[in-house]
């Protein structure tokens, strides 16, 4: 496998297409907003957000397959240092960490460094019970799921919340090996 | 002024923040997805289109003028070159040209060269009276009201609808001259 350290990440972003960051905060923005205001309802804004992520997180693994020419993971620690390292580099270009690991290594942290998204975002007292990154969750989700393993993603650590830093739970539930549709002697 | 051609657009670019495009794309993707689902009337999703780009647009101007550091333009034909050379390479990454000027030079059209917002996208045939990127609209014409400007912008030609270019006219309405809050001598 590729080395998955941080100037490999740093090499591959500097390769794709990129834009603004501040009109993509600013954008993202205006997603939360628009939400807020259709939905009503806090939960299912986080809920909206989770499964727009996912939807995007099933495209992007193509993305970040296709760019970062890495081989197979091969177990899902490998998987998790591969999104904090490589993954967050290439489509964010901050530098995120793997800690927390329980004791069978099937539930790690993943802390941001830096997050982007919340630039000059301050939550409202009615937007309290919000995740506003909660997109992040669902792409992530959803590009596992591409690679067979089902996960369950939470905020652990939130500072729209009042914490110190941007942690994401990242539960495995399960890993589906990959079936070939035919055989090799068929 | 400092000079507005394509490589003074392409240093500035060089020095913002980014993000990866494709994930923007998707993530504007997500946007137009949720609009249509939850205002069914596609006529309704351009108005919200643009009035998103609007409110980011009247924000996004400050990271313009901050990160540019153009001085103040001339006349509108110098701010239609402004958004076409540095602008657009600013926050997207791309070059956009200014043409189809009119004999008072208060309107003209801005070709975009590449879209990123487009990448992947194709329109069912019920969206076929969606302007897809309403929000680009919007932005710009925030980004010129704050600066004075009162503007009307419209799609003249969409590659999505089946035209060979994209196309903004850019129509100057008002242009209000800036009235400081004190005079010199008070």
């Amino acid at each position: 496998m590729a080395p998955a350290g941080p100037r490999f990440g740093d090499a591959i972003f500097a390769n794709v297409e990129r834009v603004n960051a501040e009109l993509f905060t600013l954008t993202y923005g205006a997603i939360v907003r628009q939400l807020l205001t259709d939905l009503e309802e806090v939960e299912e804004v986080n809920k909206q957000l989770d499964q727009m992520g996912y939807n995007i997180g099933i495209r992007l693994i193509d993305e970040f397959l296709a760019k970062s020419n890495v081989s197979r993971c091969v177990d899902f620690k490998e998987t998790a240092e591969m999104i904090a390292k490589v993954g967050f580099k290439m489509f964010l270009g901050v530098s995120a960490s793997v800690t927390n690991w329980d004791a069978d290594g099937t539930c790690c942290g993943i802390v941001l460094e830096d997050n982007p998204l919340v630039d000059f975002v301050e939550l409202p007292d009615t937007c309290q019970g919000l995740y506003y990154c909660n997109i992040l969750s669902g792409v992530i989700r959803g590009a596992l799921e591409m690679v067979s393993m089902k996960t369950e993603i939470t905020w652990v650590r939130d500072m729209l919340r009042g914490d110190d830093a941007f942690e994401l739970q990242v539960k495995l539930l399960k890993q589906v090996p990959e079936e070939y549709p035919y055989k090799d002697d068929e």
